[in-house]
């Protein structure tokens, strides 16, 4: 089944903000097993939404609209749809009712545009609105189905689940079909790599559909199964999934929703491990992703942001002849910075990051986009050189994430 | 002028990712005076690309398309518009070279894929992409005109600005009108509160436009003035902004595109003002803003995340004593923090945060979202409370805010 969506606002129109609910309305969609053809947003313009709706009606099962009914002058969207199929407008008595009550209860002040919201085009059928006072509709036109509803996120998201997908159900029996899917998160592949080390696998042949999004600096992959039963949908996903792993092992982190803080969290909790961070050129961005977990402080004990030299001396015991003569970014420094951190703070594992975020600081030897990377434990330290080629935020961003993926390998026994 | 915007990709039509593009890109337009007659949003399909393009363009003057531009098999933008239009492909040579020197440069792993980046329907005019590699295009049709750029935000955002905005000027000079604008930064009103301060503010009788957008936790207003000549446009520009700042003085931070830290960073090299942060629930956050500006190793000497009790007491000297009676997150050990660090880095100023992010780790006194914040120099340590109700990962963020707001006053001298 084909599915249109239509946002309607000048807000959307002018960019003051951000279209929120094209996309859950397409996800919960997607969930179905039905697709979505296409999302258009316009603004609040009688002519305008008729022109839409017709050309979304003509490619599409159904059109899911929402914005436009609040009580105020420039909300149209229910006259706009009543006009453009020739249909009166009625007041729903029982709607009517409901709102008014509303305003009493709340001892708010009713303006006559209120009555507004319990008008419908004849032959609409009222979806309820358990969060507001203006309930949405369904009209159906043509063996197609009308969807409207409210704007506002909160009512919208509750009457999709509620009344649009049941409705949707129920109009369209013959559409039912199981769909599962998996998120694979992976770090450490440009986009271009992930999709050629994957090009060889058949996803057709298994029923899945296979979608890339780059989430800087990770590449998600997610895994779409749609079949007759649930049965056979988990056992194609998990077959493609093995095949994914079997090609990216190295560079995934998580299977699903979770953050990589959130699976370090996790690996640190299991093997009751407390580690402590020296950071330099990652500026406190390793501790604060850390510190993004709910617990964290069961685990990490601190983290110092030793900027300048005098400060990985005087907190790290870094020699200042060691700095002198191999540099502040170095193997030598980094490496003992983590030692230095992880014995200072008593924690099982030292992580330390020392590099030149840039623009500024490079050199022709250490051009910006240098980092080093050091892990200590009780037993050894690992320490690695990378170079990247961002600008400053980025820079920092994955030199963090590099380091969190180190440490996610170490506690995975990869290190 | 009336512009189309077409955004693409599977991600959008799945839901997977919310359209970042079409908002910025809608704003954009409309600060030019130019408006947005329609946004679709469409996935990498060839037929459905081209019939959404059709549609645009019979009611627009331009349609600027993002997304579908990468180097994966999905990314079809290009041959989509090309075949749309019956125009051959061809290889842009210069272009070719510039991401092979990318790819050398960064010893990346070539594929032969990338190098679909490099090509072009006949007749288009490459838009340079100064942040990764996929460069966009503009391509002139039957009068009217097809912008391609990509679909990475970061990317977007600037040739939006530096590629598209100009080539529309250029080639629609009957459009120009002078246009002036001002962002004002603010922080600790909700938008409403904002809103109701200046409504008796007569922006039209000014011939300006106030536009408002939550950034959270900011709140930024756009002025903008349109006028035949640069100078009425300043003036009437300078007016708004003059009656703005009468009536939110206290809360803005920035006039211009600013950042908090970056006001912080000019304060400090202007007073010759060095400071090291200690942190407790703000996890790092602090000290990373203020190491997001290039140059901050200049006055930023150390930030400590002591995130036990035994770090507050061994590195920053509050004593155990203070912890016990008053606990770590008070008045007490938030002042002792700011002094302890500060002495310990030998700076000028001291800051810290001691709160609960949350979820967990609240108590009835001391709820979830509470935090104290102190800043000490030689003379004087100053210290607020503050009650916050956010999630987790927005109370740091609001924390880190507040302590960079309390930051900035003081070397306002308005502290």
């Amino acid at each position: 089944m084909k599915i249109g969506v239509l946002t309607i606002g000048n807000e959307l129109m002018s960019g003051r903000i951000a279209d929120a609910n094209a996309s859950f309305i397409a996800r919960k969609i997607n969930l179905q097993g039905w697709s979505v053809e296409a999302i258009m947003s316009v603004g609040d313009d009688l002519a305008s939404i008729k022109n839409r709706l017709d050309y979304l009606l003509s490619m599409t099962d159904a059109v899911i609209c929402s914005g436009g009914l609040g009580p105020t002058a420039d909300d149209i969207t229910t006259s706009a749809i009543a006009q453009a199929f020739g249909l009166p407008l009625y007041t729903d008595e029982n709607v009517l009712t409901y709102i008014k009550d509303i305003f009493t209860k709340f001892n708010l002040c009713w303006v006559e545009n209120n009555a507004k919201q319990a008008m419908f085009p004849q032959g609409a059928e009222v979806i309820p609105n358990l969060r507001g006072t203006a309930p949405g509709f369904l009209l159906p036109v043509k063996k197609k189905l009308i969807f409207v509803i409210p704007g506002v996120p909160a009512e919208a998201k509750i009457m999709m689940t509620e009344g649009v997908i049941p409705a949707l159900r129920k109009h369209f029996p013959q559409n039912e079909q199981y769909v599962t899917k998996q998120t694979i998160k992976t770090f450490g592949l440009s986009e271009a790599a992930v999709d050629d080390k994957l090009k060889d696998i058949d996803f057709d042949s298994m029923g899945v559909s296979v979608g890339f999004y780059p989430v800087f600096p990770e590449n998600h992959i997610v895994l779409i199964a749609r079949q007759k039963t649930p049965e056979e949908a988990q056992i194609n996903l998990q077959k493609a999934q093995d095949e994914v792993t079997a090609r990216l092992q190295e560079f995934i982190f998580s299977y699903g929703e979770k953050t990589l803080e959130e699976v370090i969290a996790g690996l640190l909790t299991e093997k009751k491990l407390t580690i402590a961070v020296a950071e330099s050129c990652t500026g406190g961005l390793i501790t604060n992703r850390l510190t993004d977990v709910s617990g964290s402080s069961e685990y990490l004990e601190r983290g110092l942001v030793t900027y300048s030299n005098a400060a990985k001396i005087s907190m790290l015991g870094v020699p200042a002849e060691v700095i002198e003569n191999h540099g502040a970014v170095s193997e030598e420094t980094a490496r003992l910075m983590a030692e230095g951190v992880r014995k200072i703070a008593g924690t099982d594992l030292g992580l330390s990051s020392t590099g030149i975020a840039g623009p500024t600081g490079g050199t022709k030897e250490k051009p910006a986009g240098t980092v080093y990377i050091a892990l200590a434990d009780a037993k050894q330290t690992i320490c690695r050189h990378y170079a990247f080629r961002w600008d400053r935020v980025r820079n920092k961003h994955v030199f963090s994430e590099t380091a969190l993926m180190m440490l996610k390998n170490f506690l995975q026994g990869k290190g």
